[in-house]
């Protein structure tokens, strides 16, 4: 939590776990508050209930089961929100339930009906060219495209599962790299060497490294320098 | 389940249980699908994160964490009654956090904290002549008094603990006849032989019994023949 | 619990749900103590970590997960066991573990090691001609082929899913007559008309059905009529 | 973890978490073979089921669920041991199952006789002073006496409980100060500036902190300049 606040000078969006993978009462309080201090836009970041695998292991829950966990997480972090004086903006869904929505129509549906009926006002935050976006915005809810920094990318542009060797982007140079790229073209070198075309309307940084910080200073600073603005998602 | 459906014919309340000591997102939506359709009040029902012990079990937990496990519990759950249409009515902890809360003034302030904070329309459920009474109307919460037909009262008023042998009142005539009591005279015999004051605004009834439905019905049938109305508290 | 003494008049193995799908160190010492009481075999009952789900949602766990997941749940288990004077029999994996670990042969290695690492003693029960019974019988385990009396098969010999409407046989008439078929015959009937060849080593009856008590009863009875002999496995 | 295998060089025994207040079977697995790896000796943690709170706050159980629980624990813990070649070599109770068993007669005779039951041969740590140790030792099981080095002590020879402002022990130079006079003296400064007397045979460091791995290094180091050998107990 201590690097939280650091880091929080150099994003707009946060994406707080809800208690399902990880968080509890306690952090999402404190989290919450942080995000309003910083004028960060808060997120609830849903996952499987999985917290020995950190919500990355993949769950196979009914349409109705995955409507009723989102629906039940989101609520949850709202409460917090809303006491707080803040605003719910966005629902980015975590781990395995991410990486599951976005090749899987009914899982994206059932995830977007669950955010469009609590809050039809509420951004949905997916992977650049998924199924989750395409469904959410079938129902008429707003998107924002992600696109992923230290995550190497397949030839349909989906992630490459993070139990492949080459699934990392070890070096912070080669992360900027790839964000500069699909920024700046709309395209991102995949490993089998071709590019893949890809929206980049926001960059996922993970919090839990231990280079975390450092590397969201340099990426700000390196967008900044080249004439990208950074502003909250409207 | 399936029994609640019929208990929901003879209540005016429903305390829906939120994950924590028991219950789930799955379950959490379909009591609150049926308690609207049966037209009955809804509580959130927050306890101690004690899945293995009910939420029975004493936990020494901050006022802080219980702060913010009450509000986490009662957001949960209200993201399904206002996708459900409806509406929270009334907050009444579980278990051990309430029993803990009826003789600690700084967990009722916490619990009603948190409570006011999320909704100060909602109505607060706690042990007749307990601290979460008194805490709560000092925050300008309304209250209602609980009494219990199947439960022991000491000579201070407070339920006798579930761990001693005469815990429980065994057959539905004493039960009956201990509410008709409480109803109608404003005082609950004790296990000393005396009487303690109390006031019954709401009567407890545990779902769970095998019998349940059978004295939710010969209760009902009792007090309207008696000329007691039973409404939705207001 | 109650049921489950009744239960073990009639039935020559129990298994044991180790804390991850249900069952906790509570029930868990006195199941064994009922088990020690009545004579019954005693069997490690592993499963997902999934109360919510009950174990029957698939994970998708690495093979070193799951041999992981095995071993402590049998640790935890044998630790009654011993204490009590028993002996742990067998392991039956429970769910979704045991129906992944039937079709997937990575799994059935993963519990399979894990049982002959902790007693080499141990009977693995699984699915009649599944890879669970193929891959311990590679480690030169002894096994025992399972088939279910209340669950209708596939043509390869699979149950049908339980998310299918015709998963489930519904009158104790036909669940006797399938399992006298597969006793007496060696196949079974599926749902496509064929029979499938089938090993009958042992029958699972699920102890949570309302009817579970009647139904271990009638079958009992049945085979017994019928000349078959029922014992426990060596 | 990474920090453990550099930990395990300056310590000859590790308390392992089971699963109930921190640790999974994936790093049980992991850390028991560091363990056998640097021949450090292996002790089973069991604590109260309590993920959130990480075991440090107080739940009120009988003795017959803490009994089982501790039971559970170490029976989880010795299959990972005995697979791995190894010998569980003893048990100590963690964060408040520790520190209620302390002054808990009835806690610490479950608690021993749950680790007789299981192993007779099993060393039970426990506070210098405590119940645990008096109770362990009417049972006829070996003990250790176990001081702290980074906490302070009460004028009755306990911890000062964590949420008390003085608890901690801040600096480097104060944690080994304290460990010296203990092993030297018997007694041990106290937070009402009198003395209480001690046995030392064995110091608690907590392998989670920043320093943690600094620390056990100047101890130890400290500890053989001074003449002190450090051993396995016995």
């Amino acid at each position: 939590m201590g690097q939280d606040g650091l880091l929080m000078d150099y994003i707009t969006s946060a994406n707080i776990a809800c208690g399902f993978h990880a968080g509890d009462a306690d952090t999402m309080q404190q989290t919450v508050h942080l995000a309003i201090q910083k004028n960060v836009a808060i997120g609830a970041h849903p996952g499987f209930p999985d917290l020995q695998g950190f919500g990355r292991r993949n769950m196979t829950l009914s349409p109705k089961e995955v409507y009723n966990l989102v629906l039940y997480q989101i609520g949850a972090l709202a409460g917090f929100v809303q006491v707080a004086g803040g605003k719910l903006h966005h629902v980015k869904p975590h781990g395995a339930l991410y990486n599951m929505a976005a090749t899987d129509a009914a899982l994206s549906q059932a995830i977007s009906h669950a955010i469009k009926d609590f809050d039809s006002q509420l951004i949905v935050y997916g992977l650049s060219g998924s199924f989750l976006i395409s469904e959410a915005q079938k129902l008429h809810l707003r998107t924002a495209s992600e696109v992923f920094s230290d995550r190497t990318y397949q030839s349909d542009g989906t992630l490459t599962p993070r139990n492949q060797p080459n699934a990392l982007i070890q070096t912070k140079s080669e992360a900027v790299s790839q964000v500069m790229t699909m920024v700046q073209t709309g395209n991102v070198p995949t490993i089998t060497g071709q590019t893949a075309s890809i929206q980049a309307d926001t960059i996922c940084i993970h919090g839990d490294g231990t280079h975390a910080l450092d590397f969201a200073k340099t990426l700000h600073q390196t967008l900044i320098t080249n004439g990208i603005s950074i502003k909250t998602i409207e």
